[in-house]
């Protein structure tokens, strides 16, 4: 998308997928009363001055057609349902640009209301005031590859494998090894963080001095994203210590530490932030309801993620491939005109070579991220040719080639085709 | 529920509802090996001593029978689909007594695992080093008691309304309104926080000079929770000021804050922590997706909420009086022997007189906040009548009298029957 077609609204706004067994125009009025001045019933102090001032509106109403039944359960009694998009704005004097705040009123109390069978909140575009109070990604894409060294392709990575039960001494020798074999880019599992059988702090120097040592040999330091998810002086003791040690990247489970922690992390940090989602099926998988990816990536862009997890095409969990690539896709939609805050996607779950040339086919960008764990060290020849493999699959995909053909005489990549 | 009855596992256990087209017991091996040391494929390191040491264990699996079509898209084709209830178990040595990364770990990435059409989160029981590392309420039930002055009776309440658009004047002369009506209990709504509006700082002291004021007279200081849901230092800086100037609460919403800040701000705060699950629906309404509110209440509990709102009888969302009860007779389960971390339920929602006999009867004690907006400001006599017909609905409530019968010698109350 280009920049100049990003309009800044005045007002807050954000849109929805509804489902309802009333008139819908009538249900999106009660969500905006609901969401703003109004209650269930009329109170002595909402004038038609203070509805004008503070109340949300309803933008705009598009009847998609009915459906038989009710998505969820509790909505209003009906024999029929009809689902629509709507689009509500705010004032920014409501609540000014704070980002907890925005959830609060664009995603609060509004999942369970009675007139819905169905709410989903698909997108939010934001005042010019949110674009000064938050900065977005410090590195994004261009930052990425400074810092990687990885130009002119994605960087591919793996991802620390088994996710949890190796020692700090045993993750850095199988970090060695990784660098050692070329790898771009390494990330902690989500499940791993400062338990008592691998401590970040052992880890990090562990894993550090297994970076170093490589660097010394290829001129090129490996990225590790080290998972830093904690409270908030644990975050932040955590990145300083990653900073200290000439790390590159650290990694945070949005989810689990929330947006005030996030935001707290973005300012403080001097790395880039590699957001992994976890926990997102439980926001999203159900179609009518909760959050559409491009609305909740944008917040999230906004506090300062630089690389955003998409899952990947033919990933080992139930989201669509279609999903997948609106989910990348959306990451490069400019936040503001003048303030893009695109994020990198990172495109993991059950990756391997297979999916280059059609993850590329979807991005139109080598501007991404890949991380295979089982893809890469699991490879039948070893973890060296896992790398080879995935870089070679790259490689054929930028240049057009079938991998197949491509296989021919590249053998990492034709062991690989034969085992995944 | 006795104390004696809890027992405090070795191991994180976490208790799910699923879906599943496959075999119930190898979709539950598979989520165990997802959530810890497995992947999609066999690894080298994954040896059987560290699946003992690290790996996520099936303590337990109940069939429930089977449906007809899948709860949600995306899962694994088949022809039938089971149900089954099943426990899993981590060892504590992965993450350590750690909020943040309890989250990621029994509700990270498992609500989009391809096996499952449904996925959820039912409830969960700690090792005692949790209650080690966070101590949960620093007030409860007693602690607000003192704080309000009001015993042996449930703290009546009320929501200021309408929820913006008031100036912070205009909000104190209210509050000075419900103070005299005698009042024990007032909340900001979740939508108003530190707008340009009605600024948090100019509430607080309108608000806390008309409290004031009003305590004079009356001797008794209504307790106000300010909602100072934020960024972490906005939240420090603005509970200081409430503390400062003699207030007694403060709210924040949990869903908009998330955990990280949340654990800051009970870390931070010498007032009761009112928590307020505004899009809490997102992550409940689907009944096979999700979390379950014992599960998620669980969390917030350990992390310091003191007041948690558990909806209302006969609501104005689609949740149903069962769902209500159940979740605030969860808030006294206590998490620990020795450590019970109760939480005192908020009733609200279209709250009125009428819902005062049923709410007693289902809570089985007066421990409780019921908070009422409309159903008190827009009471046909006024604001101090609709305080008072509260009041004597509780009282008929407490006292066994039928509502109907008491209204006969209660004006209040007989008006306010009339209008709700």
């Amino acid at each position: 998308m280009n920049n100049d077609a990003i309009k800044t609204p005045l007002r807050i706004e954000a849109d929805y997928l509804i489902e309802t067994a009333i008139d819908p125009m009538q249900a999106a009025e009660i969500m905006a009363g609901e969401q703003s001045s109004g209650t269930f019933r009329a109170v002595p102090g909402e004038t038609p001055e203070l509805k004008a001032r503070a109340g949300a509106r309803v933008e705009r109403l598009v009847a998609l057609g009915p459906v038989d039944a009710p998505s969820l359960p509790g909505g209003t009694k009906g024999t029929s349902w009809t689902r629509a998009e709507m689009t509500l704005s705010w004032p920014l004097d409501n609540i000014g640009p704070s980002l907890p705040n925005l959830i609060a009123t664009i995603a609060g109390n509004l999942f369970e209301l009675k007139p819905f069978s169905g709410v989903r909140l698909l997108d939010v575009r934001l005042p010019a005031a949110f674009a000064q109070q938050y900065s977005g990604p410090k590195f994004g894409m261009a930052g990425t590859r400074n810092l990687s060294g990885v130009y002119d392709r994605p960087l591919v990575g793996t991802i620390i494998k088994p996710s949890v039960g190796l020692s700090a001494q045993e993750t850095g020798t199988l970090v060695s090894q990784l660098c050692d074999s070329g790898i771009d880019f390494i990330k902690d599992d989500e499940l791993q963080a400062d338990g008592p059988a691998c401590p970040f702090e052992d880890r990090v120097r562990a894993v550090m001095a297994a970076v170093d040592r490589a660097a010394d040999k290829t001129g090129r330091k490996a990225m590790v994203a080290f998972n830093l998810t904690g409270e908030i002086d644990e975050m932040r003791t955590r990145h300083d210590l990653v900073s200290d040690l000439g790390g590159t990247c650290v990694m945070v489970s949005l989810n689990a530490v929330g947006m005030s922690g996030v935001v707290e992390l973005a300012r403080h940090t001097t790395l880039p932030i590699h957001a992994h989602r976890c926990g997102w099926g439980a926001l999203t998988r159900d179609p009518m309801l909760g959050w559409s990816y491009p609305a909740w990536s944008k917040l999230w862009r906004l506090a300062g993620a630089d690389h955003m997890h998409v899952n990947g095409l033919d990933n080992k969990f139930s989201e669509a491939n279609e999903s997948v690539i609106a989910s990348a896709q959306s990451l490069s939609d400019p936040l503001f005109a003048d303030a893009p805050m695109r994020a990198v996607p990172v495109f993991s779950s059950g990756q391997t070579v297979r999916q280059a040339a059609g993850t590329l086919a979807a991005t139109g960008s080598p501007d991404l991220i890949v991380t295979a764990g089982g893809g890469v060290v699991a490879h039948p020849d070893g973890i060296e040719s896992g790398v080879m493999a995935m870089r070679q699959a790259w490689d054929a995909a930028m240049q057009g080639v079938d991998i197949a053909v491509y296989a021919k005489d590249h053998a990492a990549l034709a062991s690989a085709l034969k085992a995944y």
